[in-house]
């Protein structure tokens, strides 16, 4: 017996005729005689070759598709088509029987629902295998990315008990016995509470970040997020991971470079290391795009589309500068739109934000300087007095997926924001510290990181490129 | 003007007699005349030279402990001692005042105590700038470890609905409103809550994980997890961070290399990459312990106690043996523990794990076949019918860092374990099939991250090296 060898490493392997032992799941086993095995390494398969004369029928029956096997044998040059290399079996050892009337992942195409309710199996899939090993690799290039510019990985803190941003509904944390909440005058007492107030779970991780901004000049967090919100569509999660870099001494300026060039590099890597990954998922959304009538086919596919976005520098305009080509556009003359832009002022729906991207510049684009009463107290005024210093990065197919600002670094301007937003300053008297103590013009930005596999990957539904989607009315797994 | 330039590349400079612009946080100013400047991006400060003849009087004044500046100047071997440049100043801008008779962290040794009330600048001393870039290149190093060696990050989720393993207290999470739980005959109507059931904060993605092991080979997790247990002590966290790698075809010996591994390579990574960090680390601690008595005091200090982790295998024996140890023990035989071991079964204290790890071995300590009662269903049974094959790993000064095992891949004896122990096996419908569908020999562990920074930072209060602590009746900031 050999050590086992990955499969990735096998069909890499520049030597032949050598002993090897390689485990994983059974994909397929056709006429008896060639098995194809997937360990997850890699998109795809190495075919075993097996002497079935010579073999056990009682073990050719166990064979079957989901069966995990130790394959010992010899590693060839193929003869057949599609690989280079197969195994020639000369011991096969059953590890895991899978009855092939009871596994649920038949070797054909299940419907994408169908996987979401087996989010424990789908990783055997070639389409999930190829979607988690892009994930994986975004994951770490966005690491790498920060340690090459020397910024520091902040965790900052998943309970909070601040519900100041005022950014939408939050999940409560508690340690309370829900079938008995100790009350004090009609009232929950939460000094009872585990953290003797009342706690949630963060919905971003930016006020602190800016706290380690203020000290270790770079800074990135990686983590969880969540929003109570009750939407069930394709684009949102209650659980999903954000990225949020803030940098001291940076302006909106040096936080659009930073997030392009994040973003650019990235892509770059996934495109570099997960080949074989993004050629099987690009020919995977050709096929489901077959099924559509050629108008609403994508112009470019998937490995062009991610080129595309390596290739051009991104769009940067101000929201003004959006609203004059909004309504001058031809959907909104011709009153496509469901929300028509007729002025200044109001927010940009996905629809609008769509048009631009995918219609008028057929790029990623950076929308700047929106009017400040659709924008959160933190983002740093403009003289103008009507807006503030905020960048939004909208991708095709995907919208906004990067939002960020040069944040309020005088306190006088940032106050003023808070009381006449009603934003307790109390509560965030250690954001406002930050301020009062050698403060300093800074810019951050947050990356949605599912929006990201969304459109590295291809893929149409953000409950598809995270592990175990939580969403209304689901917490399976 | 030139570019900013941070410290540390300034620091490392080969070129002098060049403009720069540099930027940061006054951390001293003496005699009118040396700026001690820190940006955050190292541990040493750069030495500012300001011709305060030449200065307007009102500039100087304002060059207090906490203001932020941007310096421009030329940058020159320095003559001084304990620095190789300095940078002569041409230019001084005040970015941001900091009022010295406000800013609560002064040129002098704050206790740890007060820092922790003021973690939002805490980041600004010497001490917490090197706990968090350290913390930051740990965590880099985890991933880069898994990345070379072909494991896929898996983020599992962070709420979940089984509270199966029963692994101690856990976090509700819900979106009721606490001051009125709907209720159908005296009980909580879960139907009603965002999940339409029960849900919880995580405590483990271990059992997630396995299910991606069970396809991508090997995966890890680096997420957040909870406990609401209420314990004040230095070693526990409400809210901690965890890696847990899974990885199929794997036995205990695999996992006990891979743990052994991992520690080396990101222990060897912090002390190239944090040299002074961690040489800063270690003077503290130093400083600290002479304060202790002579017999209190560590025999080596963090450094040299790092590379002695680093040169030496750690030692494997069984819980059995161990026992047959700590049994013959001088402290047990002159009753000096205060849980006398007596026999074989029950759970060891920490006395006894630091016995072994620092008077007994004097090294770091893999220990294994633990016996079942004590352990998680999960475990993999030995042959004995009394043990199962776990591993923990002991550290001198920090107890268990890793908490592993091979995991039961056997249907018929998970299920009847779970039996034993009534854990609901049709809330891990999902966690079974792995059993039923290609199961196979795998292992996996947990690595508490917060304990491997206190190692290697040399910390004695877990709450200090997270950037915002989370525990009983505290969410502050």
């Amino acid at each position: 017996m050999s050590t086992r060898i990955k499969i990735k490493a096998l069909l890499e392997s520049t030597q032949t005729d050598i002993d090897v032992t390689v485990k994983g799941w059974v994909r397929a086993f056709r006429q008896n005689r060639f098995i194809a095995l997937n360990d997850g390494s890699t998109n795809n398969n190495v075919q075993i070759v097996v002497d079935f004369e010579n073999t056990d029928p009682a073990l050719l029956k166990r064979i079957t598709v989901g069966a995990a096997i130790s394959v010992y044998g010899k590693l060839i040059a193929s003869q057949g088509k599609g690989q280079t290399v197969e195994v020639i079996a000369e011991t096969i050892e059953i590890l895991g029987d899978s009855d092939p009337e009871k596994y649920p992942i038949q070797p054909k195409k299940h419907s994408l629902e169908f996987l979401r309710e087996n989010a424990h199996l789908r990783f055997r899939t070639s389409t999930f295998g190829a979607i988690f090993r892009v994930r994986h690799s975004l994951a770490f290039a966005i690491h790498k990315f920060f340690e090459e510019r020397g910024f520091v990985y902040l965790h900052t803190p998943i309970i909070t008990a601040s519900d100041a941003e005022g950014a939408g509904e939050t999940f409560h944390v508690t340690n309370f016995d829900l079938n008995n909440v100790p009350k004090v005058d009609g009232e929950v007492d939460y000094k009872q509470d585990f953290f003797g107030r009342s706690a949630n779970l963060t919905v971003s991780g930016q006020l602190e970040g800016e706290l380690g901004a203020m000290a270790l000049s770079d800074i990135y967090t990686f983590g969880p997020t969540f929003r109570a919100e009750n939407s069930n569509t394709t684009r949102h999660l209650a659980e999903f991971w954000m990225i949020e870099p803030e940098m001291a001494f940076a302006d909106i300026i040096d936080n659009m470079d930073t997030a392009e060039a994040l973003l650019k590099y990235v892509i770059a890597y996934a495109l570099d290391k997960n080949k074989e990954d993004i050629e099987f998922l690009t020919q995977r959304l050709l096929d489901e795009e077959k099924q559509k009538p050629q108008n609403e086919r994508s112009e470019m596919n998937l490995i062009e589309k991610l080129q595309f976005c390596l290739a051009n520098n991104f769009e940067r305009l101000t929201y003004t500068e959006a609203i004059d080509i909004l309504k001058e556009s031809t959907p909104n003359k011709k009153k496509k739109f469901q929300y028509p832009v007729e002025g200044w002022g109001t927010d940009l729906q996905s629809e609008h934000e769509r048009y631009l991207v995918e219609k008028h510049f057929k790029k990623p684009v950076i929308l700047t300087d929106y009017p400040k009463d659709i924008k959160s107290f933190y983002m740093r005024q403009n003289d103008d007095g009507k807006t503030v210093a905020a960048m939004d990065i909208l991708f095709p197919g995907i919208g906004e997926i990067v939002g960020g600002s040069q944040r309020e670094e005088r306190l006088d301007k940032l106050e003023q924001r808070m009381d006449e937003l009603g934003i307790p300053k109390d509560e965030l008297w250690w954001y406002l510290d930050t301020r009062r103590f050698g403060s300093c013009p800074h810019a951050g930005f947050g990356l949605g990181f599912e929006r990201l596999v969304l459109f590295v990957t291809g893929m149409g539904n953000i409950r598809d490129v995270i592990p175990f989607p939580r969403f209304p009315k689901n917490a399976e797994f």
